[in-house]
């Protein structure tokens, strides 16, 4: 079979490290291993820069057509000025909301390896593996009204709307107990029910999709800021968390930096599932940033956007073995010692971003 | 002078902690060290049990009367089916908003005896000192539309709207710049103006500040998720954190988690000064919540309640010398190795809550 792959590197580190995914993709196809048709796009500032909007029509049009979408990342202060509608973000956001991108699985796993990079104490996050899964396309990100208005004397209102609606609350739960099934069997929601309607929804709903159709799995409810306090305390007390955009986009950057493996994370961004093909849209990024400090010095850390290809291999194209070897010769690289500058450790050999690549194909 | 304190404990562990501020109170009326003329009053659920709302309006005009508000903690499952308006955070709530309160400075502190109880590595954590400023009487706390509305077919839609006018982004900047002045000169102003128009706004208000009266004080802008990431990973980089209500409550929590001192820590609440009597509206509190679980066993940890007296004194009460001696106080009880059970640690004597409270009466 042959796989359409659209790949969007976006900004900063996204080229280097959608250049080591290009690598593999040119291996597997000299090798006869897989098929793919891939296609580039601009998105973000490098789109801005030469077509003057985050994402060009075409581009998301080639979107709607591939099999998945692999993205770098967006964003930098050299498109600061620009107008806010075609701001870097614009682009992804665009892309998770005409796509229906509506769950995001980032999985927050600490690789042992790298345990004592992280800020916490290594029994805190030594094993530690969380799966958060986040509301994509609703929520304070899209609700409108979303405006400035100038009041007059020298006073403006600025105005976000947080919107949920039933169905999208739980499609979402639904995702979150279907992969605590194959988990640990438990689901933590968080919301802030104490303060927010959209909370009180949230909460309500999650109720009763558990109580509708999986009893089986534990179910927990925590308040947002209590849940992020024990994300720090002790970890491992989660298996699966559930929660919306924007608390999602907080507490996922959270866990993700409590591993100490931030630059090794990826993220899958999936839609429903199409009742007639049984296919779902889906895009695939590294969890971390553009990082425009370090871009162009061969610093950056390739496999978060290495794993993201192979989460896209396991949940958009049918390759649940290839995603395994993946893992696998990333999981041998490190155990050989090589480390990019993010994750050095005493001892560890420092390699730069392409030859992290190399070493993960020859793997 | 004589001093007015309204005294609310509230629910849960409120009570037992507030015990021992009554017991500080009344030793310094005895010996005639300052005068303290004090009111009792119901909030939360022991409001609601009694009458019925989350806060009467006769406590609400006492608090109006008083020269500072001492304020427990509210909140526990035992409510959770109360009507929405009548849950126990709304008596919080009101207090903040009905007496102007915008101001919520929370220091995250980590003492250096508990540095071994945070979950974080010793050399992240010892020695940090920062200062949370969060904005308490605007964003989705309190903007209107707030409403879940029937849509028929089973689906309901939940709105919240976060609000913010430029005076009220003004007014907390200035209070952060302030603060900062008097220590390590360094602001940091976190929003998602990527994806927020509050965040655009906030930005944009808290540059112009800066630039038109603090330009001796450092000003830096983290996005809100990343400011999060940042705050795991190296808290010391921070000194003054401003940013709005809700990524206030989460951050903050978080602050103060990684301290390992969360039952130390105090909180102030903040109006504007008046101009004719030079006064503000405060209120102070712990930024432990009211741990229903270990409530009623004398295991809490009165020191937060405690410090936010102290803050009392120091803000509002003009006893900034007491204050001091408060603050000695608490840290000599800690350096004899006597500790609640929430901080213990290897060799220290584990005390009770009202054992604790006369440790640092008696110091
Ligand atoms: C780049 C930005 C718009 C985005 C978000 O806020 O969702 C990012 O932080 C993320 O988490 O993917
Ligand atoms: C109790 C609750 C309403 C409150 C808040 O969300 O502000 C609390 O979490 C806090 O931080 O003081």
């Amino acid at each position: 079979a042959t796989h359409k792959l659209l790949l969007l590197p976006g900004d900063g580190i996204g080229t280097e490290v959608m250049a080591e995914v290009k690598r593999l993709i040119d291996w597997l196809n000299a090798q006869g291993i897989a098929h793919f048709e891939t296609e580039d796009g601009l998105v973000g500032g490098a789109s801005y820069d030469a077509d003057k909007v985050a994402i060009t029509d075409a581009t998301m049009a080639k979107a709607h057509a591939s099999d998945a979408v692999i993205f770098g990342a967006v964003g930098g202060s050299k498109w600061s000025a620009v107008p806010y509608e075609a701001r870097p973000e614009a682009g992804l956001l665009r892309l998770r909301k005409d796509l229906g991108l509506f769950a995001n699985l980032r999985p927050a796993v600490c690789y042992p390896a790298l345990a004592d990079s992280s800020s916490l104490k290594r029994e805190v996050v030594e094993g530690l593996d969380i799966m958060i899964v986040r509301e994509l396309t609703g929520g304070v990100y899209f609700g409108e009204p979303k405006t400035i208005t100038d009041l007059g004397n020298g006073q403006k209102r600025a105005v976000d709307t947080q919107v949920y609606d039933s169905y999208e609350i739980d499609r979402i739960a639904r995702v979150a107990f279907d992969l605590a099934r194959k988990r640990g069997n438990k689901v933590t929601s968080m919301e802030k029910h104490n303060v927010m309607k959209s909370g009180v929804l949230w909460k309500e709903v999650v109720t009763e999709v558990h109580a509708k159709d999986y009893k089986d799995v534990q179910l927990e409810h925590q308040l947002a800021d209590s849940g992020g306090m024990n994300l720090v305390k002790w970890p491992k007390q989660f298996d699966v968390i559930v929660t919306d955009n924007l608390f999602g986009d907080i507490l996922s950057d959270i866990a993700a930096m409590l591993t100490g493996s931030l630059g090794m994370l990826p993220s899958a961004s999936l839609g429903a599932v199409d009742a007639k093909t049984g296919k779902r849209k889906s895009m695939y990024e590294p969890v971390h940033g553009s990082a425009p400090d370090i871009a162009g010095k061969g610093l950056a850390n390739p496999v978060a956007m290495l794993a993201s290809f192979g989460m896209a291999l396991r949940y958009s194209l049918d390759m649940g073995e290839l995603a395994d070897k993946l893992d696998a010769a990333i999981a041998a690289v490190l155990a050989k010692g090589l480390r990019t500058a993010d994750i050095k450790s005493e001892g560890a050999t420092v390699i730069s971003t392409s030859q992290m690549g190399e070493a993960v194909l020859k793997e």
